[in-house]
């Protein structure tokens, strides 16, 4: 048996991967919570490593998408980011000023999340053996007693929001890749959303749970929530906000939106009583403005559907497919 | 200008790109600082990536080696390890078999080295996009305001220790690479240092310095500690403890052992008086046996030296030349 991409797809075979393989020999009752981020006391710790391709795209680059993403991770268990660790894998031959472009990314990206990178590390290999740049970017955050979102503490009743369009990242890198045309409207969504989950927290909504819906998508991330809860999780399909080229480009290319990555958006479980609220104080804040209730949680059995547009409900199921490799 | 492989072995090449390329734009007074890890109050955190080649080789293998090597970061800046991170990159192909090899090993080091890896992420790549298996371990410890090595507190007289034999780690690797005939004795050293230090700590001793000699050897450890410190430091030749496999392999390939890495090592400096005490300390532990004082702290400019066999004193200077890539 070898490794194959759908191993790193974010799907049903990277949830095999880790039960199968990393979880049997160095599971532990932290890492077994698979939550963004590990939670020790009142530290919450997170990894992530970037590999995607190209390494530049419209919206943001690679470095953009590392720091933003371990930001977000810490920022999605309640956690306000205290230092990130920055891990670069260079390929013999990268050019220095593709190198500064991506520290520069890397620098405007922290300082917009108001974190810092205090340390790094830096490996060469000889051409081929690895494709130009790989980043893997860490962080530690604090947190506090009064505020630790967690897929345990969803209710039936809970609403679903998105705080903008779906989709964006995963298809402008694969329209890229794949040579789509592409209008000025598509771009990368790779965004810090630590001050989207600030200002839910400032004005006292009852946030249940919080996820940055990357590989796999809402779906994936959605599903997760559900077997956490044990609760059942309604999307509607005429609410979920998306760029109509994002849309167009989806459908040229055969990807179903709900699970492609997005790598600035807030997926939030609040309580149903403070959901107006939450979504006003999303909207008026930068990355928030086209904040959406895109569902609730309703009676059933643990799992996700959706409710389509004209009126079915159909099963929201964990992807099993190759799901395109190399787009975080 | 383009990434070189010098660019990532530790030695003047790797300082100048730190130094031109990301302190310009991510520097901060904590990442400025260039220790084994990070320090935020009572938080220490660092970061390593692993690419070595073969993954496995005698004494262990890139899951051994990412664990220790991450462990020991936190323990030379005197920080308990809490929880260690692992971020995977997986080339499409590799065997899930050897992947459970690398599971089990780093399993096994992290249960000896008293921690857990609490979070973690996979990537895979296709084929020729990565070579087989990337590994980051991220960690984060906590520090006691009692015990805070750093190069700063070394001063006049002190004495240099190391905890065994030097270029274990990066002669195996080589020498398995190069098809050199390797004997029993010579295996990577890659080990966790966290019971060396608890035990110098323990029994009193004035430690001033840690560092573990990985990347660039004895040689860059120490010209880092001297500029650190504005002192000169002085290794004697006839002390270095090797393996006589090991010395005659870096004779063979043309290596000067000083600057070759060691990844089960602790290089200290203590205060004179508690020289002897460190040095039995050590060498009642396992990792330790072969523990030796090797130089001390000489009057002169911030800098190293080496007393030769023969009684002359030459110049340690930093590492110029390409040092063989993808040893960690």
């Amino acid at each position: 048996m070898r490794v194959e991409l759908a191993h790193g797809a974010g799907g049903r075979m990277s949830e095999r991967l880790i039960a199968d393989h990393f979880l049997p020999q160095l599971g532990n009752d932290v890492l077994g919570e698979l939550l963004d981020s590990a939670i020790l006391g009142d530290i919450a710790l997170t990894t992530d490593s970037y590999v995607v391709t190209p390494w530049r795209f419209p919206g943001g680059d690679i470095g953009r998408l590392a720091v933003c993403g371990t930001v977000n991770d810490l920022c999605m268990v309640g956690a306000r980011p205290l230092g990130l660790t920055a891990g670069f894998i260079l390929e013999e031959g990268f050019e220095l000023d593709s190198l500064d472009i991506v520290a520069a990314s890397m620098a405007a990206a922290a300082e917009e999340a108001g974190v810092r990178i205090v340390a790094g590390d830096t490996k060469v290999v000889p051409r081929g053996a690895c494709d130009k740049i790989f980043i893997n970017t860490s962080g530690v955050g604090l947190l506090s007693a009064d505020f630790r979102p967690h897929p345990g503490r969803i209710e039936l009743g809970d609403h679903i929001l998105i705080s903008g369009t779906l989709a964006d990242h995963g298809v402008t890198v694969m329209s890229m890749r794949e040579g789509i045309p592409m209008t000025g409207a598509m771009q990368s969504d790779a965004a810090p959303l630590g001050g989207l989950v600030d200002a839910l927290r400032r004005v006292g909504v009852g946030v249940r749970a919080l996820r940055d819906p990357t590989r796999g998508g809402v779906a994936q991330s959605l599903l997760e929530m559900a077997r956490t809860s044990g609760l059942r999780m309604e999307l509607s399909e005429a609410a979920l906000p998306m760029h109509p080229a994002v849309r167009s480009a989806c459908e040229i290319l055969g990807f179903d939106p709900l699970y492609v990555a997005n790598e600035g958006k807030l997926l939030a479980v609040v309580a149903a009583a403070d959901s107006d609220r939450a979504l006003e104080t999303l909207r008026a804040l930068p990355y928030g403005e086209q904040a959406a209730r895109i569902g609730q949680v309703v009676a059933g059995e643990a799992g996700c559907q959706l409710r389509t547009r004209i009126g079915g409900v159909r099963s929201v199921r964990p992807a099993t497919g190759e799901l395109l490799p190399r787009i975080c």
